[in-house]
């Protein structure tokens, strides 16, 4: 029997000019006690200062869909989008194996 | 005082053609255990079936330096040379905030 497997975002998010400070604090308060979240990074673009890394893992594809239906997640989103500039880059991956993911 | 900043990578990792499991597989035995680790994801990329993302979170970047010497690495990375085709794409980044990360 298959296991649902893991869902796995990677994606570049551009601020608006000199706002990537101001994201990164509206996203790091509304990522903490997320169901079926077993990793969310957010980092800093060493080669654009514009630009944040965000890196997620999820027991599986729903758990992320019904993330985005949070309310803390929806109030961030609206919070955050005045000052997104775009996403750039962005990668889905099927996580296998980790160390360092919360238990769901 | 400001703190030493985290490190991370991501990165994507090609294997030669078919042997992606088998990668798999040695990097996945090599990274139970690595000193400063506090993030250690590697998923199959859904959009090339011969590619691999790999994405860490090291305490510092010295710690990442330190791993790359460990006995159990510097095997793994002898054993996987002969079927890696490549590293197509590669992103530093300082992580800022996190969920899942592991105590270092």
């Amino acid at each position: 029997q298959e296991k649902t497997p893991m869902y796995g975002l990677i994606g570049q998010m551009l601020a608006a000019p000199g706002k990537r400070d101001d994201l990164l604090a509206i996203l790091g308060e509304s990522t903490g006690d997320m169901p079926g979240c077993l990793s969310y990074v957010i980092a800093k673009d060493p080669a654009n200062a514009d630009a944040l890394w965000i890196t997620e893992v999820w027991t599986d594809k729903d758990a992320h869909a019904a993330s985005l239906k949070l309310p803390a997640v929806q109030a961030a989103i609206a919070k955050a989008r005045p000052i997104i500039a775009g996403f750039p880059q962005h990668f889905d991956t099927i996580p296998v194996t980790g160390h360092g993911l919360a238990k769901p």
